[in-house]
């Protein structure tokens, strides 16, 4: 399946420059998981005093590496000795049982022993089919290869080993001046869907040179998320191993434990590496921002606006174009959370389309279906109750995402 | 769009013969409120002494005559007097403001005056279009052609005429000895989609002549909703004007306020008509039974299997005819109900798939392909954890809801 879809209408014209990030070094493989002819694994290594945060999926039936991570994060001592993640493509060993326990074991022992890292250092992720056992070993064999070959400018070639479904690899970077010296924030991310064909997830791994204290760095991570990479949404699927993990190596020197600036670049990093995951939604055509206001509470305008990102009836109604307001309305009438029908506006771009729980006075249908044509659109929801907001990130919902999910086995 | 449709695959032979239910009569007539060439008005006149109880959508949208037929069945008195129910296809005079409330009150007033009932004791629906005025003169203009053609056997042309995108018009009866007395109860039902191309939701109206009490009737149906038409789903989005109302006419003279053999054949029209809504699904071509076991509770249980019933990555899979497990588990993880991995059991059909946190032993994949070409298809799920059970009945995501939902405007 990797490799044989077109590359997303939505896709950047091309992979970012990244900056090196000083005190983390890569390399990339192929090991043979199961894609043929592409690299497959890649290993992160941080230098000693690297603090690691991390984030990641809330399933009931998250896979063995994540939850490996999950321990070795809630002790999150031993920054002074560096770290590694190691991370494969292919296979996701998730529904493994036991055996998934076990694999994840036997490559972070391999790790270990090629990095000289304590085991308890050694960070992993799988992404790929769910429920077929991970040949660990042909990740073992390349191990040594790995750990022999990092580059600290090798971030591109990782960004493409941890690719499944997805049509291009994402990168994105920030640098920020702080105290007049100058922090570079780079990551890499991969997803396509929620969860996708038998295989894939969202795993984003995020890098600094900047020095950031661990509970800081997990703070800092953890709220960010919450207005990045958890506004987001392709189908509504969660997958067993989304992991998003946030590296400071510390060796630009400069301290960033109380940079605001420091947090806006990594928030900007963050939300660029999602817009890029929605761009890169199974099938998409067009790029929607959902912008809800007026909510009770910015939890119930997430609510909202999930909602309408999540319905299939708005998601194609996106697809063919059609400036189907009723079916907003609709979204946001089931959502569970407060609404007034003759409080509500709608909103297509700048286009009054609804208000006073009717069609607005002047509307157009032409003129609407016209904003409907472009590639990224604005649609903006007030419920004119109270103060919350939120912005959700979507993308339409079209014959290639059944394509891709229900005519190819993969 | 309506009539353009091709029957759904997953339809039944033919409309069934509904037994003539006493002191409940019938009419129907082509209103041209949008569509051309096909009834799309109904009345149906309940004889004094009937009671009546209702079930609404919950949405914090819904439609201008969901919120007069809930205001009226708070207070629920006049039996006595009898009632009627008059409902249009074509459009929903939902998200109308209050103009959709002024429409709903012309044709209650004109109803009443052809009916000589009291404005109270009539009850409407409107499905179709969502945020376009109703033209009401237009209803107006046939009800006493409607109140002076009122025949007790012309159910199925009130069935067809309130039908929007549905490919087939449904019906269910079943008739109940009650101390040797014989009881009848006939239904009908729209919807082909929690709602549909701009228009459709689902509408049920189901008749009998056994004698229930007001307040035993609506506890009736209520309690029977939530096991028949709260368990079904085609695409998770909720109508603004769904609506569900029940009958009793007590022609037959039997009492049937305690009868258990009246509420079981009660509960098996009710899911009747809710496997015909599904069997109409959008673009279905699979009719799929989601089982569920071993959860925490009820509740719970009901959660996951609507989790399995509306994630487009099963639906997909399941369209594609393809036993992807691994999507199972995936939607049970992210369900926020309690599971346990290592407990979870999977079958399709009497095929064992997973078990013990892994795939079953001696699980063939060509075995479970060759079940999922099925049309009618059962997923069973054991949470291994409680005693919480629940069934969810659902349809596939085909290319046919995208053609249906985006590529044509209704």
């Amino acid at each position: 399946m990797a490799g044989t879809l077109p590359r997303s209408p939505l896709a950047p014209a091309h992979f970012p420059e990244l900056p090196v990030i000083s005190g983390v070094r890569f390399a990339s493989t192929a090991a043979g998981v199961r894609y043929a002819g592409r690299d497959d694994v890649m290993l992160a290594l941080l230098a000693p005093g690297s603090t690691v945060a991390g984030v990641f999926t809330r399933s009931a039936t998250r896979s063995a590496p994540v939850l490996d991570c999950q321990e070795k994060l809630r002790h999150a001592g031993g920054a002074e000795a560096g770290a590694a993640i190691l991370v494969n493509s292919g296979n996701s060993n998730a529904f493994t049982g036991a055996r998934g326990e076990e694999s994840v074991q036997a490559i972070c022992a391999a790790t270990a022993l090629a990095t000289g890292l304590p085991v308890e250092r050694i960070f992993t992720a799988s992404t790929g089919v769910i429920g077929e056992r991970l040949p660990h070993d042909r990740i073992i064999a390349v191990i040594s290869d790995l750990a022999a070959t990092l580059d600290e400018g090798a971030i591109e070639p990782a960004a493409r080993a941890i690719m499944t479904t997805d049509t291009f690899a994402k990168g994105a970077a920030r640098t920020v001046e702080i105290d007049g010296r100058t922090v570079s924030i780079a990551g890499i991310a991969k997803g396509s869907g929620m969860i996708a064909p038998d295989m894939a997830t969202m795993l984003v791994y995020i890098f600094t040179d900047a020095r950031v204290g661990q509970q800081r760095l997990q703070a800092l991570l953890s709220d960010l998320n919450e207005r990045t990479f958890n506004c987001i949404t392709v189908d509504s699927d969660t997958s067993t191993s989304d992991s998003l993990m946030l590296c400071a190596t510390g060796a630009s020197g400069v301290d960033a434990d109380e940079s605001e600036p420091f947090a806006e670049a990594l928030h900007a990093v963050m939300l660029d590496l999602a817009h890029q995951v929605v761009r890169d939604g199974e099938g998409a055509s067009k790029f929607v921002e959902i912008r809800v206001s007026g909510a009770r509470n910015d939890a119930e305008a997430r609510v909202h606006g999930r909602s309408i990102a999540n319905s299939p009836l708005v998601k194609t109604a996106i697809a063919g174009e059609d400036p189907n307001w009723g079916r907003i309305v609709m979204a946001v009438g089931k959502s569970g959370a407060a609404a007034d029908r003759d409080r509500l506006g709608i909103r297509f771009g700048d286009i009054p389309v609804a208000e006073n729980g009717w069609v607005s006075p002047g509307y157009r249908e032409e003129t609407a279906a016209a904003y409907m044509k472009n590639q990224e659109l604005v649609i903006s929801v007030d419920l004119g109750i109270g103060d919350g907001q939120a912005v959700i990130w979507t993308c339409d919902l079209t014959h290639g995402y059944i394509d891709i999910n229900a005519d190819y086995r993969s």
